[in-house]
């Protein structure tokens, strides 16, 4: 008996029916067997008279070991399987839910072949066509670009361009968002994600007053509406940012909760101490933690999101904290928002590797800060090598199933991070090539805005600094690589391209390949020029 | 990087809480570490200003691996850990999501401990008080004694002890049940599994005409009731056998859908093929399959299992073929269940591992055909040795989280399946050992009726007989250790006691510990006499 010298996560991450095809990985440690099939039939049922078989694909290797992968049509939904391997020691032997052996008696298949059986159309996580080509770019619109409106704007109190503080106000707001659609457009940008919109006193708006308008500094609901209407005019999605495990204390809920307590029909909506006081988002007092695990919260907040959606046709969500809320609210939303719209996206704030939010019933994907954790030590904390990286990738890659990967939000830095560029102690280069690795590896490709520009920033708040607008002043290299990229994305290969990384002496190369296209990115990860690569940098071949 | 040498399946089966800790395992492969403890914070935003450690302890070993668990107390929900480990080799070693690292930068450990955030009372798998001192027992209801009735007998067609046929009537019912609850109760059962009940033309009743009602062959609803309140007067809980995956074609919706095509409010129940066929349970047509993924028929369903909560005060469910349910009917079944009773039990008809089912949101547990196989690999087909034996069953209790383990139906026969003791051509010792199993792996224990007196039987109708209520016919060997096993199962250590299990020279112990009480069963594996036990014969040591 190995266990884990081979491995299969079998219902989720292993196995999953994909564009009417299963898919199925197998993880193998190196050099265990030098052919692997898979032997199933789509009805379990009918596994006693005959079997079909697949040669698997070695399409991945780390420093342990190898993943193979096939797709085999779907005809049933009792798909059943087992592995068989030609091992290197000569043996023939068969992995089922026993674990390997060397005889494998298909009279009781039925009590130890892997199964994959209940596949209804509402349990499949799919990926929506347009989830595929999709270019994403992160506003923070308090500091994107003033529109012109009649707005009041005494609560500004800050000018355009001035360093922000943790509760400066520029002036940001949808209106400017609107009139930079251009920009957008030009750039090659077709999802725009913003944080937090609704009504609220500070100028993130985490802590959120009134869920059902926009905030009038933001241009309120009008400017929603243009927004959206402009924007899916020209292809651009709009996801807006949830802020559903916590609001503000202004908020009249809370307030009410607060003041009448347990005869509050509020009360419940949120977590009271003996003394009192109250559950927070972390330690911020002006954010109380709503209770996600109670059924009104739930309902409201997914009427809530489908108000948006069917008013305002907002397409997706991003869900703050997502991994403080319970999984009954995120199942319950995700129902929600895909009755209304089967094509909307719900990705979740989970700094982790969160599979068990990732089986098609509660978010699409999440912030890949994994990626971006590696991109960091790769290329700006210099504490691992380019073995190391490609190890992570391929680990990362293989933690979900194949559809998730497709659908998770890679990303270099947020309002929650240091800038990337400043992170590389302003190398434009170093930013340049992690920017290659974010649009080369799986998913939907996330620029922070004003990365583009090359603007730098340390922890928030100066992370969330004005657009410089003044061209004068852009990294124009960074610029034009991001637009090249954004093309690229758009194109077969990196849309739905299947995914390898390999190492060689300090470079890694990841390939992204269909049969229409493949293209490579190489990057070299050491200090030295290789291959005409400048340290850290790297080149695309098309 | 290693990665599969050691493992940690985060968020679902290695991280649970439980009993108002948290549960934390870890499984290594052998040799890697002399030591391991556990680094975490109950609050991860306070990870930065301090840690928690505490050692984890080895509790089993199999071929390859070993698995080191810790309870830690839970003082909040935003749990985050690492793992410390004193390697073989002396060099101290960290494990992260980003895998085995020499460093460990605390600075960074918001982006890599593991974590268990989002702990709400509706998201945590319980295990109900009762369940662990739960002992099952099977009925196949129309072979297990004739009550006093004025029922009309008409449809009978066979005597109570002739070999039965696919189509025999032998005339059991509910009221005969009733009559034999003393018998029950002595014996030691204090939960009773019924395979179906409700109106249905056939002798086993799975396929269902009216979901609303119980046959009038086995004494109508008001047997139902009779049985079910004096059940519970000794204390004896009624599980009955949810049939959603299919119905029978006499049920009028399916006959309103067949006459009525796309015109039929039911037409959507049913998977229609375009020649007019439909799918059906296997591949059996008078069995049509029910469109699980549809809400109508979750909503349906739903209710029919509520009210016989509700009304009849039934305490849980066994789902036939649930592994052919769509998963969101799976998850709204259990909404509704435990919303009625938080106390009930779900229990799936799953021949195989499916922890995806198993995260507190679909069922409890499964009947639990994998610990069968493994007791007939050993005792039957004796296609297995000891140490494989003991690697199946520690692999079989990793599989699930520690509380599902406590949920699962341990059985060694059905209606479905050969009856053991013919498995074991009558060999009454290899029966002994396997109940002995049984009863000491973690899980409730299930007895097939009959089982308990040596009856025999091959596979479906042959394991279908009427019970034998003439003693004289009876097994006293068998029926008294039965008796003994239900007695010590409600003791502590069998309730509630950690499970270990090890192996030397062909001699198998699984020992079940905690502080009040240890026991052990000690197996003979082997051929021979060994330390006094018979070929494959066991002690039971107090």
């Amino acid at each position: 008996m190995l266990n884990l010298s081979i491995n299969h996560i079998d219902g989720t991450v292993d196995a999953c029916p994909f564009d009417n095809k299963m898919h199925i990985r197998l993880r193998m440690q190196k050099g265990l067997a030098k052919s692997v099939k898979l032997v199933y039939n789509c009805d379990k049922n009918l596994w006693f008279k005959s079997r079909d078989s697949a040669q698997m694909e070695l399409t991945q290797v780390d420093s342990e070991l190898e993943y193979y992968n096939v797709f085999v049509p779907l005809t049933d939904t009792r798909f059943a399987y087992i592995f068989e391997l030609e091992c290197n020691d000569g043996i023939k032997r068969y992995f089922s839910e026993e674990g390997l052996s060397e005889q494998y008696d298909h009279n009781y298949a039925y009590m130890n072949f892997f199964q994959y059986t209940s596949q209804f159309t509402c349990d499949i996580v799919n990926v929506p066509e347009w989830v595929k080509t999709a270019v994403c770019y992160q506003i923070f619109p308090e500091r994107f670009f003033v529109g012109k409106s009649d707005k009041n704007t005494d609560y500004i109190t800050a000018k355009w361009g001035e360093i922000p503080t943790p509760t400066s106000f520029h002036g940001g707001d949808l209106t400017g968002v609107c009139e930079k659609l251009d920009y957008l457009e030009d750039l090659g940008v077709n999802l725009i994600y913003m944080t937090p919109i609704f009504c609220s006193p500070s100028n993130h708006k985490y802590d959120i007053t009134d869920y059902e308008n926009v905030d009038s500094a933001f241009g309120g609901n009008e400017a929603l509406k243009k927004l959206v209407d402009n924007a899916h005019i020209r292809g651009i999605k709009i996801m807006l940012d949830g802020v559903f495990n916590h609001c503000s204390w202004e908020n009249p809920i809370f307030i009410d909760a607060q003041k009448n307590g347990k005869n509050s029909k509020y009360y419940d909506w949120f977590f009271w101490n003996e003394d009192g006081t109250y559950r927070t988002f972390g330690s911020v007092k002006y954010m109380p933690k709503l209770n996600t695990g109670n059924s009104q919260v739930m309902e409201y907040f997914s009427k809530v999101a489908v108000k948006w959606m069917k008013e305002y046709n907002v397409d997706g969500w991003r869900l703050d904290v997502s991994d403080e809320i319970s999984h009954k609210f995120l199942r319950r939303f995700r129902e929600a928002v895909t009755e209304q719209n089967p094509d909307a996206i719900i990705i979740g704030e989970d700094w982790h590797r969160p599979a068990r939010y990732l089986n098609g019933d509660e978010y699409d994907g999440t912030m890949n800060y994994p990626l971006t954790k590696a991109c960091l030590d790769l290329l700006a904390f210099k504490t691992i090598d380019s073995v190391t990286f490609r190890d992570r990738l391929v680990k990362l890659y293989n933690t979900y199933n194949i559809a998730t990967n497709y659908k998770m939000l890679n990303l270099l830095g947020t309002h929650d991070t240091d800038r990337f560029l400043s992170r590389v102690d302003g190398d434009g280069n170093r930013l340049r090539t992690a920017m290659a690795i974010m649009f080369f590896y799986p998913g939907i490709p996330c620029v922070y805005y004003a990365d583009e520009i090359g603007t730098e920033g340390g922890y928030d708040p100066d992370c969330r600094r004005c657009f410089d607008w003044n061209k004068e002043n852009w990294d124009i290299e960074s610029y034009n690589l991001i637009k090249e990229l954004m093309k690229l994305k758009k194109e077969p290969a990196l849309s739905y391209g299947c995914f390898d990384i390999t190492e060689n002496g300090g470079m890694v190369t990841i390939t992204r390949s269909c049969k229409e296209q493949t293209v490579a990115l190489k990057i070299n990860a050491t200090e030295n020029i290789k291959s005409g690569i400048a340290p850290f940098g790297f080149e695309i071949i098309k």
